[in-house]
């Protein structure tokens, strides 16, 4: 087990990673609550509940199961936890266990963050998507007009990493977060870009899987800990999501995961950098590992100035103008304004040269 | 005008308390905000609203204006805000104002605290009572179980109080507010809560006005400075709160000022601590204010049974028992938990002492 500290500005906590960890729950756990709560959705319960329940021995537990998929983190499922943790009797003194993915950490831990005006949580993570989700204390539900706007930063008591869980994801959920870690990599550690270029999604290695994860939250804890607040340098961490939101809310949410649309995101981001920046990027050995391990690169007809509005709807927006995370080089991410008219360009040309169409 | 810093984990800010210094709003702000929203009320609106907007020369502002009355502080308020916001295109750059009383506060600053994990808001309390909430940074709304059961600990960055606005305030609105008042001066100074019983609610000077709720602003700023998050010594401005919220619930919000049914609280509070700890405290004395005052004491026929239950929804309980906040004299608080069966009693014969039905 390794065990990683992250210091944030309210609240020091431990990461722990390894196989079989979950099972070590209660005594991970240590403090006595007045209840605890299990959120988790359908795909995760049948597999984790009753082990997680069986670890939780002398707590007062209730469990919480919501639909899988990004549907669930809206006001509606939201109103109803907070209905259920009121009628379940839950105190201040109670924990909530956010049991999943990345969806039900958000909406677990942003439940968590305004029960009460905040109670404890824990992130177990069960995807490698929510390595990334689950460090640093983002929580938020969706907006029907844009994605993680209504939310709090929230650190979480502890994250409980098991490895063990990445054995029954479906490979599209490995996909998607792989891509987290391809960005991580990209914005600090150029080895590391080059260690996962050199894996293959479909041959993993339990002890690959750990050391990947591991390095992906390592990058992720030093960001997090500079600035929790997202006013500087956390704002790195959005590379290749600028245009990966938008295609998500393009396309529909379900229809491409969010790794998928972030990969896509990070390559338009290589493809920009090397417009504005005199650097050479790896972008063609990128695409061809994203094509290799089945990214769904084409997808749709891609309509460029809706895409433009929903980029516009991203949280960094300001004054109305896109900042996009571009590099200077790997391990040197920066934040750019892009004006408009050199977006639709950059748009086309890169939908044009990944084999997309476009209107 | 006088200006109290306000030391936070998270934040210091100041307050601002004096008359007309709601003129100088655009002094005390400084800094250029992307876009401006104002929060407020009908009722606010009609006296104060073109004075604020006109105030705030060379900002973008926006107006959004809910119906007045603790009927706003509901989760469907609260999503159509983040729909304006999100629609009006305000950023993470962003400003929300909140104009009014309690509910424009709460509210207000729930939105400010979770639109994109959290932007600027600044408090404008137009009412007595406001001085109270408007400090401390704990903002939420209802839910239909509870009363700000959903919300944050968020504090804004200043409070302004302008204490002409307390002219235009009918009296049953300065009545509520004084009911704080009292509180404040009970946990924390005698000399002050003398005072305020020498005081009529109907022949107010503004100079005593000001005295008075700089002094109450006094003791919450010092209570919530040594502790943000409500752990420990926060819980005393619980004074009359648990009956308090159970009366608001039970006889109806609207039908009962906050103030209203926190003057009753605070009754009951004196009269359980004379049971519980060997103290004379001045309950008659306290009574007879609240009756030359036109608190209305009698309201309605009080099933105890269900008041016990609604106390219980209280944020402050533990494992299902109620923590009452007492006191062993003037200036003392204690946070003791009562047990169920005592409870009855207690405010079976409170109920009775001062003249009310029970059933």
């Amino acid at each position: 087990m390794d065990e990683i500290k992250i210091k944030s500005d309210s609240r020091d906590y431990p990461i722990y990673i390894g196989f079989n960890v979950g099972k070590s729950l209660d005594k991970l756990i240590k403090s006595k609550y007045s209840s605890v709560l299990i959120i988790t959705d359908e795909n995760v319960a049948k597999f984790y509940l009753e082990e997680i329940k069986s670890n939780l021995k002398g707590q007062r537990t209730f469990t919480k199961i919501i639909p899988p998929g990004e549907g669930s983190k809206n006001i509606g499922v939201y109103y109803e936890m907070q209905s259920y943790l009121i009628q379940s009797g839950l105190d201040r003194k109670s924990l909530i266990i956010a049991l999943g993915g990345g969806v039900v950490g958000d909406l677990a831990g942003f439940v968590a963050a305004t029960y009460m005006r905040g109670i404890d949580y824990i992130q177990i993570p069960t995807t490698v998507l929510a390595h990334d989700s689950s460090v640093g204390g983002k929580v938020a539900i969706n907006h029907e007009h844009g994605k993680n706007m209504i939310g709090s930063f929230y650190p979480p008591r502890m994250v409980i990493f098991d490895t063990r869980y990445i054995s029954t994801l479906p490979l599209r959920e490995i996909r998607s977060g792989y891509a987290e870690l391809l960005k991580e990599a990209l914005i600090a550690d150029k080895l590391f870009f080059e260690d996962l270029l050199k894996s293959s999604i479909t041959s993993l290695m339990d002890e690959q899987i750990h050391e990947h994860i591991k390095k992906g939250i390592l990058i992720k804890a030093a960001i997090v800990e500079k600035d929790e607040k997202e006013n500087g340098l956390r704002k790195h961490l959005n590379l290749g999501h600028t245009l990966g939101h938008a295609l998500e809310a393009s396309i529909g949410y379900g229809k491409i995961t969010h790794g998928e649309a972030v990969a896509i995101g990070l390559l338009f981001s290589l493809y920009v950098s090397e417009r504005v920046f005199p650097v050479k990027l790896p972008f063609d050995s990128l695409l061809q590992w994203l094509i290799r391990n089945n990214y769904p690169l084409i997808s749709q007809k891609t309509d460029i100035n809706h895409l433009i509005s929903l980029m516009k709807t991203d949280k960094k927006t300001i004054n109305n103008s896109i900042q996009m995370v571009l590099l200077k080089k790997i391990g040197f991410p920066v934040v750019q304004s892009i004006r408009d008219e050199e977006l639709v360009n950059y748009l086309k040309d890169f939908f044009d040269k990944i084999g997309n169409d476009i209107y």
